[in-house]
Parts: C-alpha cells; structure tokens; sequence
C-alpha cells in the first residue's frame, strides 16, 4: 500500500529542499504527469492486446483480457463510470456498469445488440495527442485526439476525455472516459 | 472570501454530530449535490440568455453577454480550460482559452471561420439528465444527455461532460466541458 | 468498496435536487462531518477498550487491541504518520511507525524505554470538544481539547489535533495527530 | 491567477513525458515539496522581521507587519484557522480568528490579557527539522521541531505541526498551527 514512487518524489527538487524537507518522510497522494502520461499508454496498449488475442486466441481470451484492463484500469470497483464510449447510442449511450463497457469492447452481449466489440477490430497502433491537461490532486483530466491505426493502416481519429482517479494502491483509475468521432461540418 | 453556505452544512446532520463537530466552527471546501444542480442549471440559463440579447440587443450586447458567461462561468482565469465543443473540428476542436471559447459561442472572430455561434440559434428550453455524477473534493464530474429546445420546437440532443472546480469563493467553475453530438449507427 | 452511503447523500437536498441530480449515480469521495464526529468518538472507545482489556485479560490482549485499532484506525500501512504522542519527548518525539505508536499505547518495547503505556492508564470515560474543523476533499482537520477521565475521577486534558484521510473502502483514518498538555503559565 | 510555475512542472519529466503530455497545457492544483519548503522558511522569517521591526521600529510598525504576515501567510481571509499557539491555554487556547493571532504575536489586545507578544521576544534564528510531510493534493501536512534562537544564544525548541492550503493564486496559506512545548517527563 506505500506509495515507494511517492516517497521519492524528492529526488528532483535540488539541494535546498532536500536540505528542509526531503529528508523527511514524505507521502504523496497527488498524481504526477508521468503517472498520466503511463496511464495514457497503458490504455492503448491494452486496447491493441484484447484485439490480438482475439485474433491469436479467440473471443474468450479476449473477454478474459478486456475484463482485467476494465478491472486493472477503470474503477468500475468503485462505483460508477462516467464512461460515453465512441460508438454508442440512445438509452445505451452510457456504460456506468462493468457489464456495459466489456460489451463495448468486446461485444457477445445480448442486452447490448448494437455493440460488436470495438476492442475487436484489430487495432495496430495507438497516439494521443493531449490539448490540455488538468491536475487536481489525486485526480487528472486530460483531453485530446487520439489517432488509432488498424491492420489496413486505416486511421480513425477521435476526440477523448479522460479522468483518473489515483487509488490507495498509488495506481491511476479511469472513473470518466468521453469519447466522440470528429464532428463533420457540412 | 468565507464560505457560508458550507458552515452551515451541519443542518442535517442531527442532534449527535451537533454535539460534537456541529457547534465547532467549520470549513468545508467540497463541492455538493446542490451546487453542482445550480451551476448546470445557470450554464442553460446562460446560453439560452446569449440568444435573446442577441435577438432582442444585437451582436454587440450578446459579446457582452458571452463574455460575462466565460469570465463567471468557466475557468480561463485560472489557466486553460479542456473544452471540447458540440461543432467544432480539425485542429480547432479544442478551444483552451477565452477567445476560442468566445469564438464558439457568438461566431464573429475571423480566426476561427468556422464558428457561426452556438448561443445565436435561439436556444429556449434547456434539460439536463445526469446518466452519473463523480465528486472529488473541491472537484465534481458530470456526464450526461443535454436537450436543447429552439424556437420551432426542435430538440437537439447532446452527450455533454463537465467538470467542476470550485474557487476559493465557493463559485463553481467550468474547468472541463466535452460535448458531442450522439452517435449514429448506419 | 462502493460507498453507499455516499451514493444516498442527495437525500437532504430536497426536490429540485432530485430532480436534476439526485436520481443520477453519484460518487463523492469526500468527509462529511457525521463521518468525522464518528472517528472521533471511536478513537476515544478504542482508547478506553485498551485498558479495559489490560485490567481484565492482560497486557498480551490490550497490545492485540491496539495493534487493531492502529491497523483499523490510523494509516500506517499507507506510509508514515505524522504522530506526536502527548508524553513523548527528545528523539523519539515523533512516532511515525506503527512500532512506535504501538509503544506508546502498551509501552513493554525496549527501544522506547520511557513508554509506559498511555492507554494502560485506566480510562473511563472521554470527550472531545471542537475548536474548529477544516474539511478538504478526502481529508479533514479537527483541533479542540480532549478531556479524559480516569477510574478515580480525575480529568486529564489536552490539546490535541487530528488529520483524517478518508481512504478507497469510505474509511477514515487517522494520518496526523498532536497531543500536548495544556501550556501552564508561571 | 495562472499558477506559471505549475505549468511549467513538466521540466522534470523527460523526454518520454514531454513527448507525451509535457507540450499540453497543464494546469496542476498540488502542493510541491519545494513550495512547503519556502513556506516554512516564510514563517520563520517573517517571526524574525515581526521582533526586528519592534526593535527599530516600535510597536505600531511591529504590529502592521503581523497583520501583513496574518493576511499573506495565513487562512483567516477563508474562514476559522486550527491555531494553538505555543503559549496559550485554558479558554483562549485556541486563536480561530485573526484577531485572536494578531493578539498571540503582538500582544496588547486586553481581551488576550496573558499575551506578552511572542514575535517581541527578539528571535533571529529559525531552524526547522521536520519529522514527516503528508501532500494530498491542495493540502499539505508537516511535523517536526522548531528551533528558535533568541539575541542571547538561547534556543527554544517546540513541536509544530501546519497544515497548509494552496489557493486560487498559488500561494500556500496556513489554515492549522498547532506548536506545543516538548514534554518533560518528570
């Protein structure tokens, strides 16, 4: 439960403050932009994994790895998502239950009819591009573009918003995840 | 500067904790259920406000308008805001200060060509439905679906996020705002 | 993990709450003042089970009381707790582990040769009057005087403040503490 | 109000967090070690110019600089502040207005009749040795000894614990003060 990457947070402040308060024991809750940044590529990792052992292994390998990213790295644990995936829709727009966002990545739900796993159509390569970050505490907001490339070398942009929660544990949850195509002005 | 309202949070807390915490003097820094209503509220009051000064006064006065929404509001003067508007794209999707958001809202700025003024479509009648609600210290998230109603009766429906922070005189302000139009299956 | 009790908080807020917010899936991390009053009061039970346990089965069940209560109500497993004991002194002032707050409460450790068991002092009954309580997020602040009462009827009191950090299961736990004896002018 | 020095934290991270977040806009609410580190130096230098400015300048010059340091260094402009000055006790321990903590520096308030004036004693030397630090979020904790010097060479050693509170300016602010003479076991 010790936060040891907390605890070392002073290795980067320079003498004075090592000399008045980095001796000390220090716990820090707050996250870090390199805890946003892992965080970020964990994501996309995990989004190009659940669609390779698809591939490689089946539909239940790929349900049993979308079920340790959701458990792993949202906070569904928790309580609630504020989770609006991409390809979502009417009274379904909103996946704030484990159950509703595994359908999403990985479809075989049938009280989701409209979801045919986003996590299965063979994503290859994974960028963000952040406009803005925000940190407050042992919570992160970002926002930006995300450029997923598929096995064609097709590439679908979107527009994503993220908001993590650090736990006790010192690892970063997703409780709040926005994600829309591009708008396409006319 | 001193937060009123949050000393007398103790109200409901009953005849125990006025006993022991209640009678004490108390801050309190966190963000409630109420106030996160009252600022989703205030932002439809606000839009639909925009349009009738731009109706009723000219451009000039729905500026005005606008601008006094975005300095009340939001929190661009705190630093840049994560704001994803409903009809924006490409690499003005994201509008982290004050001129992008003014530009969205009342059109009007020859640097961005493509705003024609979100507020300026006569906006009458404004819901929200919070599908949940993530509250985090002096910080709160909302997610959710936004019906907006036009003087014809036309409904536009929204996928809108928010997040709140709240200053240090107790006003909530809009620090993230992601919207997009819902997702539609072919 | 869920918070439920969190979750049912809108129950105070009245209709139009409801009506916006209140019907929507709520998470609030945040203290609230019951929860902060009920700490308090459990803190001055478990000090009077300490040495209820020791006059009736032994010094071997009062220290496995308090190595509960420490576990149960302080945050040494998340890292050091910033402790001063009303009766410690010159280096070993400060007791950050859970050893040395151990030794405090059930003294018998030789590395601290002047403890002799604070909680071992046979008390009977205890109050806690609030000076002033600050509430932050997941973390609240209380200061006030201690009043504690031992089986001969002789009140001891201190001056003492409380750090409360509210963690992932809704629990609070103690992360500051500072006793002291009232200041006695010549 | 933008916190420069905030968004400028990326400095630290490297190349893989540049990369990655480091060229977003930031904005980051949290309480660095470097920033409790110059608040404690501000208070201790602050109590040294307090008694300086009462030697060159007598007792009106003394008193407008606590008020400076009252309303710069302090919360009382938010609210009730946890101060227990080292040398109070019986109902006016505890000094939760700033006139109360103006009355603890200086003295010469009749409704604080045992106040002598504490910054009027004539330190100029401040050492701070902290035991252990607690950063959640915008709140940061300290604990350590206070070593105080006065124009005799004689130093006086208290146990002191802030709590400290960033405000919408960036600045840390004390909203708990609790100083304490060590314990002299008998």
């Amino acid at each position: 439960m010790i936060k040891k990457a907390a605890m070392n947070a002073a290795l980067g402040l320079g003498l004075m403050a090592l000399a008045g308060v980095g001796h000390a024991n220090v716990v820090n809750n707050n996250i870090t932009e390199a805890e946003i940044q892992s965080a970020q590529q964990a994501w996309g990792k995990a989004l190009i994994q659940i669609g390779q052992d698809y591939r490689t292994a089946g539909i239940d390998k790929a349900k049993r790895t979308a079920e340790a990213v959701l458990d792993g790295a949202y906070g569904y644990s928790m309580g609630p998502v504020l989770f609006k995936p991409t390809l979502t829709s009417g009274t379904q727009t909103f996946r704030t239950t484990r159950d509703g966002a595994l359908a999403y990545f990985v479809g075989g739900d049938q009280r989701y009819p409209n979801d045919s796993g986003f996590a299965l159509k063979g994503w290859e390569k994974y960028d963000f591009n952040n406009a803005a970050v925000y940190i407050n505490g042992d919570m992160a907001l970002t926002m930006g573009k995300v450029m997923l490339t598929d096995k064609d070398g097709k590439v679908t942009t979107v527009d994503k918003t993220w908001g993590f929660k650090k736990d006790d544990d010192g690892k970063l949850r997703i409780v709040l995840h926005h994600s829309s195509l591009p708008y396409s002005p006319k």
